[in-house]
Order: structure tokens, then sequence, then C-alpha cells
């Protein structure tokens, strides 16, 4: 399927919860939003009364590859409607007022929405409008608040971040990357023994040149140079290049 | 301090990482990321080569009340400037490719930069051009590759989303709210005694209207309403709503 701006297939729609903007008023977000959600595999978008009505050309601008989303979203009078056939809906909002809720912070409620998911039941999330987010009502209709943890100095959250930080905590949620790995490309970590073999080559030109003439205190620089070279992940290709290096230095010096 | 925009402080400059936008193209997106790096507590911003120069008052639009961050920006002619004086550094780069380096999740990235805080040492991350990302010789001047989790069938995030996924980790790295509570406001999660004062009041009525008339069936029926009020948390003040609503119900009922 592709969108009207020629955009490709971008994932599957699946059971991921349903982005719902409430009155949102600059359709410049609305397509940032399309964009965030597409970065954290979110695809079904709903709008609920948008101030300056739909579509809107600009949209399709800013979501940026990703208006395939804005292609297929729905237009709602109210938010009761746009819910009305999930399960269970989560409602964003920084500052909740007069309310009695449950509140999660952004990451419990994405391992929560995958809990839904994985029971085969509809999620969505509220985004209320620009400047005033969602009101008592609207959160009403929501069995959850979610709030981020972000800094209290400074809570001015543009719409289409805030779907952001929710759709990249609902990716996470199911990822298995590990946190940290070494990335070899076309080469490979060197082997103990590899690295060995260097540091002989090493030693023997540093013997030669007379860098390791303090008898004495050759054990300690020698460890030290270990040391360097056994504190990281060196490649096999790095090794070569560094037994090179050797090379070159020890063939200068005598040619000089 | 106050911004030129009138901004007001939102937060300690600290040990915070740096962000280093690369050749950054847009002053709108140079503005946008200085927001999100307020949502997430940064607040040192360095540009190296922006393509339209610098200032751009467009940036403080789209800053949004984090004027102040642009107003106290570095300009650099290169990274290897940008980057002179900070212990460890990060590049942000989605497809790396003929590197070898360490690469880490945004999260394990995050609490890796807290730990180089904590030793007080300083930490900057790099983040690349709208369209191209980093080249080969910007990260070759990292220590590691930050890649974030997410969609790999829609690659295309925005600048200051970038940014945003990174402060706000940053953030929670740091961050000790409990995952899930109650929000009460003005009232206070009801105590075991006040539900069972409630249940009592309610099977009462219920046991004079008839309603549990079916004696092998009451035990069950009780049960029932019991699992349905000590699901979740309900409030004092639920509870004096609740037995007001039994009350009326009940009154209602005898007068009708």
């Amino acid at each position: 399927m592709t969108g009207r701006d020629g955009s490709a297939d971008i994932g599957p729609i699946g059971n991921a919860p349903v982005v719902v903007l409430v009155r949102p008023q600059l359709a410049d977000n609305i397509g940032a939003v399309a964009r965030a959600m597409a970065n954290g595999g979110l695809f079904e978008l709903r709008l609920v009364a948008p101030r300056d009505g739909w579509p809107q050309e600009k949209a399709w601008r800013t979501a940026s590859g990703a208006g395939r989303i804005l292609d297929a979203l729905t237009l709602h009078d109210t938010v009761a409607d746009a819910v009305a056939g999930l399960h269970r809906v989560f409602a964003t909002c920084p500052r909740p007022r007069h309310v009695v809720k449950p509140v999660f912070t952004a990451r419990a409620a994405a391992a929560e929405l995958r809990a839904v998911e994985a029971r085969g039941l509809r999620s969505g999330i509220l985004f209320g409008p620009e400047r005033a987010g969602l009101d008592n009502d609207d959160m009403a209709q929501a069995d959850a608040l979610v709030r981020y943890p972000l800094n209290p100095a400074f809570m001015s959250l543009n719409l289409a971040q805030a779907v952001m930080v929710m759709a990249y905590e609902w990716w996470v949620a199911a990822d298995t990357t590990p946190p940290h790995t070494l990335m070899t490309n076309e080469t490979r970590v060197a082997t103990k023994a590899e690295l060995e073999n260097f540091l002989t080559h090493l030693i023997a030109e540093l013997d030669a040149s007379g860098f390791l003439r303090n008898l004495p205190k050759r054990p300690g620089m020698i460890r030290n140079l270990r040391h360097l070279f056994e504190r990281g992940e060196v490649t096999e290709q790095e090794l070569r290049t560094l037994h090179g290096v050797v090379t070159e230095l020890a063939h200068g010096r005598g040619g000089g």
C-alpha cells in the first residue's frame, strides 16, 4: 500500500495502541505526530475535532514519509466516539488536578499497553491540544493517566515530542537489542592469541630499540602496555594495522 | 538569568552532557532541539558549522521558552573544536558502516553518561545533519555510537525528535518516580474498614429490596460485588458518593 504522498509501506497495523489527538490545533503538529508514530511502530491515528478542520496539506509535508498514517486516520466529533471500540485508554497529562486516577510513567504505561495487546484487547492513548492539554471531561474517559518524568522546571512539551516519547517507549517495551555491543562490520574482535602475538612483536621491537633497557622497570612498562591494549575490544583488522605501524616505525629508525 | 526571548531560568547547567549539532540545516530544528533539551534537563548546546549561519531568529520561536539555551550556545568550525574539552563523546547514528565502535542503545548510553557525570567528567552527544547524518570522520571522533531501537521500516527521525529521545532517557536515568501510583489529589485511598462499611450498607439495602432473595446464590453474588469494589483502589470520597447513591436508590424505591 502506498500513501497519497507516495510513502511506502512502513509496517504492520496489528493491535498496537491507537493515538487519539484531542482538538489538535496545528496541521504541522499532526503531520509530525504521524512521523513519530511511524518511528515507534504505531499506525492508527484518530482526530477529535481538529481546530482547523481536516485534511490539511501541511500535515503531509511534516509527516515526511508517514503520509500513509494520515491517509488512513479517522475523524471524530467527541472523545467518546473516538474511543468507543477500545478496551483500555490512557490519557497523557502533565499536571492533572481534581482527578482520582491511576498514574503511570511512560515506561510503565508502555509495559501495560503491551500486556493489553498480548490479551488481544485494543488500547488507545489520548493527547490533548497544544496549549491547554486534556480537560477533566477528556480525562474522565480514560482508565489511567500517563505522566512523563521530565524536567519540572520546563514543562512545555511539543505535541509531536509527547507522541515520540510514548511511541519510543512502546517500541522499546518489546525490543531485544543488547544494551551494549561492539560494532565490527567487516572485521571481528581479535582473539587473545592475536593480541598476544602483537604484544610479542611490539615488545621485541621495543627491546631492539632500547626503549625497555631499564631492566628493573621493564616488567611494569610491559604491563602498562598490556593494560592499554587489553582494555577494550581490539579488532583483528586494527591489530594488522598496528603490526604495520610497529614494523614501519622500527624500519624507519633503522634506515634513518 | 532571563533569556533574550524573556524565557525564565529553566534549570541548572551542572555537569550534564553537551549537545553538539553537526552541520545542522534548519533553524526551526535548532530551536526545537533547545526545547527538547530543556525538557530533559540538558542545557549546553554547541553548533558545528550551521548551514545558514547563526543566529537565526526562527530558532527562538520554535525554542518556545528555551531561548536561554540558544542565547548561551557556542559556535564551532569543526567537531574536533566542539568536543575538545570533553572527556567522553557519543555519536548518534542510525546506520553506521565501515565503523568499528562500541554501540549503545539510548537507554544504555544514558546510564553511561550518568556514570561519566558521577566521575566528574564532561560528556557530549553528537547529532548529525537532518538528511545525511554524521559522516565517518565525525564518528571517528566519538568514543561510542548510540542507536535507538525504533521501527526499522521507518528510519526517518526528525533531528529534534532524536534529541528528545536522548534527553528523555538522560532525565529518566536519574528519575525515581514510582512506575505506577494512584493520584488522589484532595482525597485518599479508602481503608478496608471503610470499604467493608460500604459493602455492609449495600448488602443490607439489596437484602431489603429482595435482590438477594435467592439464598443459594446469595454468597456468590455478594462475592462478585466484593470483587468489583476490591479490584482497584477506591477512594474515601468515592465511597461517600456510593453511600449516597445506594441510599438514594433505596429511598427512591421506597417512595416510588
